[in-house]
């Protein structure tokens, strides 16, 4: 198998529709706010007459809006297309799926790239720090602009769980099911070094120009590339690294020691030169920034018990076996928490060898457990 | 706690002696040759008149010869300082230590930033690639300059320990004692994955200029730093990082969000920096790629059994509980070939929160096992 580098194409070229823009001056937790912001979504399915059938998925660092369709830079499959659709676990026959791009991201919605309406520039780093309770507070205002009161599921992995939990505990009254899949309600400090370890690769390239780089029509893709390669050792387990890849070598001249010479050498290097595609450098910054930051307990005092007081959602949490980023003793942590509240949790460890990354993959179980769980609460 | 940025000095300033030069076209596994390679070295203690108490220490990727010494450009402590000296461990009352810097190297050692005595010019990347076994037969040079025909012991930690594993099989009838520490027969994908990752964080930063920096009078330093902060996260447990850092953050004016928030960033970002002071970038690329090509069974035909057939050196395997770099299962997988072809090996692994690093620290442990396996051979 032989991964070849690919031309790399702008994210910048395509317009993202539906598009809703707000005309008022949103408020970040932070104290800052943002101008007549935008939201970047896609649907799936149709909203029935009571507005009862909505469901809120939410998108990982890397993900975007397109979660059940061809990506339209990549024209890779959507990050959650086998569970998205007709028939499929998020059954469209049934339900409206909601997905929109964050706040801070770079496929539509505000963010670091984005013009400020004030000066008529480019943010880039005078964008101001945002929380993954601002995403919520930005969500909130689609979900209002369908004129929808309670969202029958919130449902996202990682960054998407993070986000998944900050509706528990500020909207819980305005969703029924929430379902946190192989997230944390905190990042260790290991979880930050991993993440700065990256933002230090993209810092490092001079193409970054202190986060200039399109008024300097450049881009940091070697920064951003590593930055990936790093993140993307921690999405897997070293079993399915192993399993791969183990060893295997490419046949290459000597003369090119350094192209990698190593099977998981060329697909990391694949993977960062496909990433810089579709991403951009300054949303990553901005969004490992939210990420790290993000702390459930902090506005309790460190105590994650009182984040749950009178929750009234029913709760389902998902680890997966392999995963050492998100491992299942950070969901047990929550689960325990919300039992403290006697809050209607449920929690299951599903069984891979896919590490971090097997919640954007078809593991059976983990689809038989996500449809067990909508049609039970369809009940 | 605060780190802060320090004056870059240069490695080149220094001229690193006693250092032996060969007068000798050195073969290398490869087929290539190295035409009057030096190495810097440095010894502690004296040589007996039987030279029978020699002590070969071998060093880890970014370890050099200055073991038991403050280091001549940061002056910090030798890295074994703790272990090596009068009453020591390896105590030089009674034996004479040997500490060299490896082939590839930057103190000393002929390494790519050395001159190329053909062409009178910085080898660069023309500098032919180099394994732990020609690492080894260039300290089997520096032994015979000796006149020792049988070491003592030969000890080393993480690549330091995969040098220990080379002399085993190629020399086993010229050392007494052998101790691999940390190590492990062959890199898994996940190892070569977070080199291959910091790799491209150096090739990534324009100031590598295909090698070429020090002719171009600059320095990677950016991407050496990130390098550095990659492997260093793997270095260390994730409950020590929890204990040194958790989530304590530094004050910081909002302006300067980038400049890392987070004592574990800072923490990061100073081990980079204090790094490229001392260390060169394409000496890093080799040697991480000596580590990645590294395996001991290759010449077996994948049999590692077969590699310690007739092997008569007496052996200390030691792994370290929180180590997940290379787990106590790689030093198990040795043993385990040791003891199917009846050799005299022990095992042991140690209690410790400090993960790979664990052997660069000084746990009482570790040390007490050290000196009673030395004092047991010399009876």
């Amino acid at each position: 198998m032989l991964y070849h580098k690919k031309k790399i194409k702008s994210i910048y070229n395509f317009i993202h529709k539906p598009n809703l823009s707000l005309d008022k001056n949103f408020k970040l937790q932070s104290g800052d706010s943002i101008l007549n912001p935008s939201i970047a979504y896609k649907t799936y399915g149709n909203l029935n007459k009571k507005k009862s059938n909505a469901i809120l998925i939410c998108h990982a660092l890397t993900g975007d809006q397109y979660a059940a369709e061809y990506h339209p830079v990549t024209n890779k499959k959507g990050w959650w297309q086998d569970l998205i659709g007709k028939n499929k676990v998020f059954d469209t026959n049934k339900y409206f799926i909601i997905s929109s791009n964050v706040l801070g991201g770079c496929m539509g919605t505000t963010g670091p790239n984005s013009i400020n309406p004030i000066t008529n520039k480019q943010y880039g780093l005078n964008f101001p720090e945002i929380s993954i309770k601002d995403m919520v507070s930005l969500q909130i205002e689609l979900v209002n602009s369908f004129g929808i009161e309670k969202l029958f599921c919130v449902v996202g992995g990682s960054m998407g769980g993070m986000q998944v939990l900050e509706w528990g505990i500020n909207y819980s009254d305005r969703v029924r099911l929430l379902i946190p899949i192989a997230t944390s309600y905190r990042h260790t400090a290991q979880n930050i070094a991993f993440h700065e370890a990256g933002r230090q690769a993209i810092k490092a390239d001079p193409n970054w120009q202190n986060g200039n780089y399109n008024k300097k029509n450049t881009f940091p893709k070697q920064g951003l590339a590593a930055a990936r390669s790093i993140a993307h050792i921690t999405y897997m387990s070293e079993e399915h690294l192993e399993t791969k890849f183990g060893r295997a070598k490419k046949v290459k001249p000597l003369s090119q020691i350094f192209e990698g010479s190593f099977e998981v050498e060329s697909y990391l290097q694949y993977q960062g030169i496909s990433f810089v595609e579709r991403f951009d450098a300054n949303s990553y910054l901005y969004l490992t920034r939210s990420m790290d930051r993000f702390d459930l307990s902090e506005e309790f005092k460190g105590s994650l018990d009182k984040a749950f007081i009178s929750n009234v959602s029913r709760w389902l949490l998902i680890s997966f076996t392999s995963d050492w980023l998100f491992p299942t003793s950070e969901s047990k942590v929550i689960v325990n928490s919300l039992m403290a509240n006697a809050c209607d949790v449920s929690f299951v460890e599903i069984e891979s060898n896919r590490g971090h990354d097997s919640f954007l993959i078809k593991v059976p179980r983990f689809y038989d457990i996500l449809r067990g769980f909508l049609s039970g609460a369809n009940n």
